[in-house]
């Protein structure tokens, strides 16, 4: 598999740099016949976009997207589907002066030594701004599981935790991630976080998140073992994600420390087939999905870009001192949302296409 | 990539179940002219090995690999290297109560539902058994990073955490790993969790555990952005081992709760190039290593094999209580220890590799 | 894809020298429930069995193959099937003098170019003895398509031309392939060959062929265009295989020296839905299989290890003459026969499931 | 790897039909540092523009290529290198007639068959017009493989013969492909092709052709045994290309002909190390590279396009006749000359650079 590339089946590959000419994928794999237009895909784009409110980067991109191919008169063909967007309010004066510094906590350094050249401005290909494409990928995903899947599938996001600000569990509400700024599930957080994020950025500081993405309608029987397990893709897929430091499914790191009596989900036969008396694992066993939600949390790095002096080295190594002005999400993980959730939906496509490809063929006995 | 394989360039291909004639794998892309022979491999087996202590399963496996290619005078030919490990302490009457039911925590129906059939016989393909193939691949991919990256690299890992039980971080001494039978880089948390683990066996239930695996002489610029990163491939190998439910790389979760003018790892010119003052990113930053080391810390699950009484239902979707006799981990992370060194060592030798297709072919200009 | 693997969905990895312990396999991607055993696969291996007759080398291998994975109580299950067939009859004392020196023809030097080793024993990994583990691969894939495709589905194979005797394809009869040692689907042709191969023999040289591979029954649909193409894909195929020069599909080079109005195959209703005149595309367009008969042939050069002195070079550069003893092919082509026949198995096995995956989730309007 | 795409390390993806907005292409594993832009590709596109003569179609496209990504300052970063061709001459009227008809020897029908849907203008994906994004990626290669292999490295085409005529291969000299209209090596063929090709379009009738594909320089050791042959990878990238029908390496088909003690192709002590006497085997023995001269033909078919009338269905499955208008090649192949030299710098890079990584790490002895 290609380095800018994700998925087996359905798959796709990003290209683009925050201030060159634009950004894009090409998706592959695309089933046909499905409705597509850019119509369709915007909205997604949409909740990502920058610059909607004080708590994220105030950077206006327009991110309206192109359809360069794949679709005939409103339907997927089954080839490719390319998608452009251009970049339109680069700023790249802002950047000038970090042209021969490395930011703190950013690929700056790791990408001038794996290459011996990089593209400074803005984060060039390690920006943030990649994450659009794979937004716009993920809206056919999420488009194709709910033609196959049907209305029971779904898949929703929010931020569950924000620095050290948690969400109360007893007040999870999906419903509620839509009315407020921060894809918040839990009303009260959300209007605590309001000022905690505040004098953050006040501060000139930053903070970190811990996103929660689930899915509901997921049939059992997806992911490949060993090696292609639900749970090793999807921690993959949330893995490329700027700033993700960790991910878990199910009960987690939380689930080491249970008792084993406690911890394996009992099973009683319901009026459908077996149900699960609980979801520690999240939705997957031997990395194979069970039918129930499935639940994946991300850890989220507080941004690096921030108004705070940060000690450095430049291109000749000599000490210097960073200042990260520019327009930056005081928490990048409140973006983050969308586009873990468009990972999960490619991640599940493709295990649903890959599993057909094994399993659907039919019973040969 | 097929389902069974892992690794781009460096690969490998896992075979065989719990019960059958054996387990094994192959392993492509290995340099040539590599020192290799039975005796090199069979110490990283050993780690590994079931039956050593009272913590650990009780079933005998003499685990002896077979080279079966790959290998002429003593020395890799850049050919596949197959090895085989037969099995030969299965006993098969242990399981045949389970043949029609799903054991909690287990992979049984989740196998079942996918596949349609299942081999029921210790789990089958989803036995922990699995990972002797990649401790010998493994045991390759490390003896090759030593040679091309010298003495200064080495990966080591212990556990951290057993049950609600975490070392404490001041004592940590990678060299006390091999002085007690849990890699328990702290002295005195091991004499602890010797009470603690015979109660959790007593009680007929089991423990969950950490683990952290951390790897010293990874040159900077490893892992291949956006969708190759090191990170991510780190937690998709770590991901693929039985019962993880959780990764993270340095900091990881914790890092979400920091401020962010404490986060960002700062740099300072030293005496042999730039030298960052902190590493919580873990060795990876945009996805590359930094030249830090590498740290990677992974959530096992209880071991879902217990002697407690456990709801479940069978394969006519009746109601049944499970009880798993046999013999069993009480706490399969142990064990995990020396799978999850060889997945980083994999992983690494895949990178290292990729990196050198793409950046080492000579400066251009 | 590693190096020793083929195939996408349905796909193997090989292993194994030909002096080494044994060589061998891992099948991954394998449909679920399919009937499998020793006893189904080793009548593909029969045929393709060494020391039958005068026409192939005399060595004698049992080539019994064992299954090791991927299989309980008679039906696969999903997970990797592995299979060894152990080395019984190296004689490697004939391979001896050749340790050192270079045979034309052969992948002597460039391997040593290559890896800076070589198991020079019998040719090592690139001796033809490798193509029995990819027969019994070829094995479970014309098992299961035949499955899934129903009794129409067939793959036949012959020898069409050896050295510069073509069959007369007036002839042609399929059902004559397996009534002469040559796979020879023309009777006259056969009897001929006899007299050509001995005295090509006793001269102590070899002779090439061209073999032909059909397969009836395969669905319109299959093949992933642009570059997972049908006929793309059995090119890479057959060219695998040890001594191909050259592939063609339908008419291949000729062809290209018909007239434009002559060559494209033109249509006409029929009773069962539209019906092709002819079949100079060899049952491909645009990369699609379009239902009809799918025709491949293919061109293998004259065995390399002769009787008669060849000029070369030993290790050290000096000029040498060089006779192979040995026992050997006088034209390798003859079983290359089952070896084509089973690549296109795998390849249309392949193709199958890559086409279901994107096209067979039902439809989405 | 996804269907689009072709490479493992050296990688690209592309996208597009005939008549939508526009076709392109992301190419991925671009070695960093090397000087590139619009006007180093431009000259490789210019070379398979079409209506440059009455011979080739008279579409008139600027085929200007926009570089989206992965340049910075003139020199490549590493990240994938995105280009885009706008569409601009399209008539989709020509075509509107067609859109219920298969055009006979197109893929209308296969693409029907196994997507339900098809973009009929222009022959949508499966159109010709696909192939300007490999020369846009085969010139990437190009320019890499003669920074990394030196003045040395050369890949040369042309048409060596159309229609039942073929090159006096005594006249063959490459500098003169540039002389005519047909890349023809043989300038006293190339007019009498020009009579025979004007009699041909008189005709309404069209021709096939076979291209003869050289490189020199190439070192010895490429090639990825034995499912990554050199020339298995050869023949799968030349069998990509529209039209294309056979593939042959060195004597190819003619070999299969030849007595094995002429075949091999002998060596003897050199100034400059070993020196093969002859090279029937076209540059690859064992699917490894020799250091010889890379020699590759290929078959293309007639143009399908024709104004002859000819007997097909339509979506209906009912007899129409169908008469293609539009502006066709009268034969294919020639403008296929281009197309094959970027799919062999591809798949050479690609081998370097897979060969790199596995052999290239140093010696661990």
């Amino acid at each position: 598999m290609a380095d800018n590339s994700f998925g087996q089946l359905f798959s796709f590959t990003t290209f683009g740099e925050s201030h060159g000419p634009g950004i894009g994928c090409v998706v592959d794999g695309v089933p046909p016949r499905l409705p597509l237009s850019e119509s369709l895909i915007q909205p997604y784009l949409d909740r990502r976009k920058p610059g909607q409110n004080r708590f994220v980067t105030q950077r206006r991109e327009a991110d309206e997207v192109e359809i360069l191919s794949g679709v005939f008169e409103g339907m997927t063909t089954g080839t490719p589907v390319a998608m452009l967007i251009r970049n339109t309010d680069q700023r790249s004066k802002d950047y000038g002066e970090i042209a021969r510094q490395f930011r703190p906590g950013h690929a700056d350094f790791t990408y001038q030594e794996k290459y011996g050249i990089r593209d400074y401005r803005g984060g060039g290909r390690s920006s943030a701004r990649e994450t659009a494409s794979r937004v716009a990928a993920g809206a056919i995903a999420d488009l194709a599981l709910k033609q196959f899947l049907g209305s029971d599938f779904r898949i929703r996001g929010g931020v569950v935790q924000i620095g050290p600000h948690a969400i109360d569990r007893s007040r999870l509400d999906w419903d509620n991630v839509d009315n407020n700024p921060f894809f918040c599930p839990d009303p009260v957080a959300a209007d605590q976080w309001e000022g905690f994020l505040d004098s953050v950025r006040k501060a000139g500081s930053s903070a970190g998140a811990i996103l929660e993405i689930v899915a509901d309608g997921v049939p059992a029987g997806l992911g490949q073992p060993i090696y292609g397990k639900l749970d090793s893709e999807l921690a993959a897929a949330m893995m490329t994600i700027n700033a993700v430091k960790g991910v878990e499914i199910g009960g987690g790191f939380a689930l080491s420390a249970m008792d084993g009596a406690d911890a394996g989900d009992e099973m009683r036969a319901g009026d459908q087939g077996p149900e699960f008396q609980s979801n520690n694992n999240g939705g997957v066993l031997g990395g194979i999905s069970t039918g129930q939600q499935l639940v994946v949390r991300v850890a989220i790095k507080p941004t690096s870009s921030i108004l705070t002096p940060r000690k450095s080295v430049d291109l000749e190594g000599q000490d210097v001192d960073v200042v990260t002005k520019g327009r930056h999400d005081p928490c990048v993980g409140i973006r983050g949302v969308p586009v873990a959730e468009a990972m999960m939906a490619i991640t599940l496509l493709d295990a649903l296409m890959r599993h057909h490809a094994q399993c659907g063929l039919g019973d040969p006995a």
